[in-house]
């Protein structure tokens, strides 16, 4: 009798496991553990879109910022830009109609970061501009069904992602709208008032996420003010108890300026974040393939993008920290990937391919970046160890500093089919004997992968 | 002493005065007498103008439901312009960018609607299609300022109206949007949550009243719901207590579909209302001078507008009966008043500095219709009675049925020198003997006054 | 036998007939009797449509004008609408994709122009701009098929005139095209040599002679150079002698700075060409319905319309000098006839009605403007002549001081039914006694035709 | 008297030279010597853009044809992308003012240009549209001074080219106009007539020289008739006996269709021309480096160009037999250049730095590809011989069929430091030793030469 009674608290259990519900306070929504799968898949995909994507212009700047630049700032570029190719009093907004997006293939999209060997994507469901890439409800004409592309960009990129691969799906959300008159007056009244939240910011979140169920919000915009005022708590309970997606759903920290780097989900602290050594939190690495921009530019030339081999080095020192890394693509005004980005991101499909191995599921090792050859930087798996070089070695002799072999220890190069030849270091490390590997027998052109077995450390 | 006593009888006055404050309930509401000016002036100047001015189109119906034609109703003309016309999937908001106003010169409008001897005008603050000809803190990037004409189209109105001439301003604004989401979720909830009236229409209504001060508030789009919806007469309740132009504005009855033709300002009831005979309240007839459309009409033709003796008579049937007349212009998408108009107004004017004294600061007499002659209709100022003939009499002799003569009996034709001769029928009423007036010596080309002094009844 | 001679002659008459060709020179060409048709009609509508009907602007100047004022002439306002408008360096060339014509209907407007009491009209093929309104052959790219309306213009207007009224049809063509490059080329060798003329001109004018078969070539553009320069000559003696319309088609003076108001077929001499007396050739008065401009201006007001008694007086004062008036009206770049124009149309019809017995297959009579008043200009048909009052007197008399009545003299109003009384006077002329006719008893609104019979001279 | 004589030889002599004047027959012609920088520089960047490269469109066929095939062909591909796209009726010409432009630096172009390693460009001045990318004095109001980027596109980059680069600037220029009715009418007059050849094709083709003093011109266009019908030999003698270029400017053979591959400068043949061996006469392959399209497709992926090592593969290939190599980028509609094709650009500049000595000043050795590895093709310079591989052997051993050692022959692999080991095959041919090296020792990444020297054969 008693083994039912236990039986029964056991019921009990299971379902106060379900009733952990978080409060509307930091320390409760930090609590969260965070969902597993993200950990694991290292790398996702950016995607900035909107109609800064019209005008596609920025010449040492932000073009997703072009509003911003113009209006507020003033800056000289963009004022002369706009008195060149456009009739006087054009607006921001009477771009709007011009993002046509008749090449936008979402079907096509999906493939593209498919190949790329990222496992999540994030897609400004709405920027800094307040232009909704969805038909929101509280965006009355300024949304991409409502003028412009005529089409639901957000819905139709959800269902392609979902359908036709094993991608996660994740939306961008802006918290601020620059230039939104109800956000200019709360900002006027310090924010002690709360209209702009009330009426757009929350009701549009709800919206998103009980339309599309995204499994990231990449929350953005929210630097101006506390998290108090953007009811981001609030709003994180709701997320993470009761919400279509509660319990896959990650999200970042950028939740207020209290918020950011401290709170949250995983940290992104700033753009392009890359402390360099281990972090306690889980974080990303949110960066660009053209490296100074989001959005695309018309006018950008190639040496403005990243090689591969920088994109790949960036990423490999990130995983290493425990970091995953937010590679971002800016698709043209037509809805279409420049070719220069389809190739970036198929070349990291291809070194994906050889190297995923010690990447994806990988945690960081005890040591990230190696003692002595700063060009190596550590991952694990299980008891293996992952050493992957930037720069393949000059002469015969790779050092690592970090690892202490035992005698079971064996080195490979991932995607070669040798095993590597190694000393014990005296003073600590390992020799590995590089051997003369012709050009067309190497596993890959750039970032090499050796997997070590059996290390004491 | 006596001194004292006056100003103590004063001050009571005017404290009661102050103490007067409307409920928000139609009993009290409706209680407001209707500020004097309105009923003295007979003739305003309605201005349809909005995002339907580009299209600006419509084959039978109404330019300015251009929008719900097309995305509704899917009438098949609309549907086959747009097809003709533009790019597939080209949508309503796409069209403000081309609401261009280049020739938009306030000034000028308020000396053409000066010179029709008009003495109030009401402009489209925002239609049923939610865009506002100002830039509302609750329309982000749909209003005049953000896209199209990039001004503030209310506001210079107002500005010109109110410097250099000496006409009311009034504004129309429309409850409803059409396809405001908002609103189509309190409609889909039958009208039991009120989103769109706290974050739209309430919102906007205090900022256009505070910010441009309106003597008249041309309420419309209130058919769908009732006025406890639209929460009119809290509305109201504030602009007859509080308001800057507490004393002096008037407004109309649609407020709600229970307010129709019931509460409010002075009646409407339907469009183009002309009830033919003496009505208890203060009503205005809203008619336009394109016989059929309240927007400009791109494809408008001569035979679609009223002649000016149809304006004319329309107007007097109107004045006799206790209306006042608000007659339509439709400026084109480059916010200028094509000259037909122009003409019309014109001719208006010139009427009415003959006529004018049969008209302004009258009130109805005794009969409205004469009832021998039907083209005859009465005015009254003061002890004179107004007989205004539509159509100049064929004979030599014009008989009125309504008036008894008395022996000091005089009658006048406005605009011409000489008395006229008169017998009184024996059955009742006045045999006015017609001389055969030259052509050129007609004080006006269309619809004459006669004035009757000394009247028995 | 008497038959036998005159049937002889005739025949003779007839052959002689086909037997007189024209020589390429001034002394033939003058030669040619105009055909018979075009003195007898009196009344043509002149239309101006194009690429300038897209800026369709004119602060002062003609609409028409508008490419010459900006780019040789570089007139401020103009340089100031372009640069308010448009986009910096934006062309003339760039606005013909915007010459839309969605609404225009070749039939609407042959039915408009012939409800105005017009028998010809004459429409602008090509204007200075150079482009044609017709797919010519030799003005690639720049027709109003290939760029903006994707119609033949032309083509569609001949044929809802010549199936569908009893008008006759005719084209204005420009000889020169301000910025054709082979024309300035010409012009900079000084009219040596003829590029332009024999690429351009020539083509298009027998193109179109034998595409659309006008009955009016109204020749313009020519001021520039000689007609030798634009074989002017030789062109008419081929119109005249070969062409499909040889034996109707008449045409203007404008072939070459010798020719203009002397050579050709009838003269036009000036715009708006009155002379105000009898002149020994046929003449023409081309003018405006919009007092100063061609084109349609967008911002054109009432003011500057002329009124319909205006336009009345002063086609009969042309008719009185053996001229014919050519009326202008400017469609809008729909392809549309606003409304004010169709109003002026529309009452001269009515006035026609009424007169065109005193207008339509008249001759001038001995006199024109009448010796005593004014006001007055006569016309004649067999021995009926018309005494045309611009005002109607003020008193009850009318002094005509040319007319010498005989006996049998008999004097009526069109339109009236009962003669009129008259006495003649000791010095010459008549006094007409006018009762006082009542408004509504009046044939007409403005200028009335007395119709005067057996006179003496 | 010997020095009289002398002295009359030497005039000879002098006169004779001056005296070789080109007659306008094929035989003539052919007779010329090609200028000897044309086959020095072996590489040239050909471009393409016009008003093609506004719809920029081009599901499986060339951009640059999307008139012909929606006009003429009405493929469905290209009538459905007009009619989802565009407003019904749309036409081609409606196109041009979209052709902006906006980012057109012809320094930036002509910067990519040299850095490819090319010595030579193409531009296409006018295209078989016949919209002129320079202001042709022949195409009014239909060329880019005119209508579209205001600009002289021909001009700017002419200057750029001559004033900052060592590059040669050439001229594509076709002699058809697809829709030019006076081709259309000479061609339905089966070319007995040449309206169109002398008014349009020849006069232009003098002024874009005289103008522009191209060192190439590159006539296409030519093959729907005779090039007696183009007058092409006429038009050749002019340009190599009297044109401003007539010592240095090289031309094609696309003049007729009895002209191509057999007359002119140098042959062409077809697009892509690849003939596999070596050829008598001079030759080039104008080729693409997006694998289909000649102008830019706002559609293209990357899987459509290109790889860099097909590029010079295919470039070596054809330098080994002969031909020259015009490599075809396709710039915007903004006139960018995107960087997909940049990266090409600058990947080719890269080779070129180590391999250019393999291919400048070469001419064809005995053997073009090598009797036993077809992967080998020969170029020569003086006694210098040239093997470019362009697959890195997979084993140790470089087997060379055509080479014959002598006891000096020496073997190196440009851009790396040591000599090679080799042993002369019994059977005829070279085993050259190859040493394992590591990649990063490679000199480049794709594409070995290796030079031998002193060689029997």
């Amino acid at each position: 009798m008693r083994w039912l009674i236990v039986s029964l608290v056991t019921t009990i259990v299971i379902s106060t496991c379900f009733c952990v519900r978080y409060e509307p306070n930091w320390a409760s929504i930090d609590s969260r553990p965070l969902p597993g799968w993200y950990d694991d898949v290292k790398l996702g995909i950016f995607i900035h879109w909107g109609v800064f994507s019209v005008p596609s212009y920025s010449r040492k700047l932000m073009p997703a910022w072009f509003w911003l630049y113009l209006r507020e700032m003033k800056l000289p570029d963009y004022i002369e830009f706009m008195e060149k190719n456009y009739r006087p009093g054009f607006t921001y907004a009477d771009f709007a109609p011009q993002l046509t997006a008749e090449f936008f293939d979402a079907n096509r999209w999906a493939e593209i970061f498919q190949s790329s060997g990222a496992e999540y994507i994030v897609f400004t469901a709405k920027h800094h501009e307040g232009y909704t890439n969805w038909p929101s409800k509280y965006s009355f004409n300024w949304n991409s069904m409502a003028v412009g592309p005529h089409k639901d960009i957000v819905g139709e990129l959800a269902a392609a992602i979902k359908m036709n691969t094993s991608l996660h799906f994740g939306l961008y959300h802006s918290l601020f709208e620059w230039f939104n008159p109800l956000y200019l007056q709360d900002k006027a009244n310090n924010y002690t008032t709360s209209y702009f939240v009330d009426r757009k910011t929350l009701p549009e979140l709800y919206e998103l996420i009980n339309t599309y169920q995204p499994e990231v919000i990449w929350s953005d915009g929210d630097w101006e003010a506390n998290s108090s005022y953007w009811k981001s708590t609030e709003f994180l309970a709701w997320l993470y108890n009761d919400s279509p997606v509660k319990d896959t759903v990650v999200t970042n920290d950028r939740w207020g300026k209290d918020s950011t780097c401290h709170h949250g989900g995983y940290l992104t602290c700033a753009d392009r974040y890359q402390p360099g050594k281990l972090q306690k939190r889980k974080w990303e690495n949110a960066m660009t393939i053209d490296g100074q921009a989001w959005g695309f530019r018309r006018d950008v030339t190639y040496s403005q993008f990243l090689s591969i081999h920088t994109l790949i080095s960036t990423f490999v020192e990130t995983v290493s920290c425990g970091g995953n890394m937010l590679m971002n693509v800016g698709p043209t005004k037509e809805g279409f990937i420049d070719p220069i980005f389809e190739e970036r991101l198929w070349q990291f499909g291809e070194w994906m391919k050889v190297n995923g191995e010690a990447i994806r599921g990988t945690r960081p090792w005890k040591a990230q970046n190696d003692t002595i050859n700063s060009n190596i930087w550590y991952t694990m798996k299980g008891s293996d160890v992952y050493a992957i070089v930037l720069e393949w070695p000059q002469g015969d002799t790779l050092t690592l500093g970090s690892p202490i072999p035992s005698t079971s220890t064996t080195i490979n190069l991932l995607g070669y089919p040798d095993q590597f030849q190694y000393t014990t270091r005296p003073s600590g490390g390992i020799d590995i004997k590089i051997p003369p590997i012709p050009a067309n027998k190497m596993p890959c052109q750039w970032v090499w992968s050796f997997v070590i077995t059996g290390l004491m450390n």
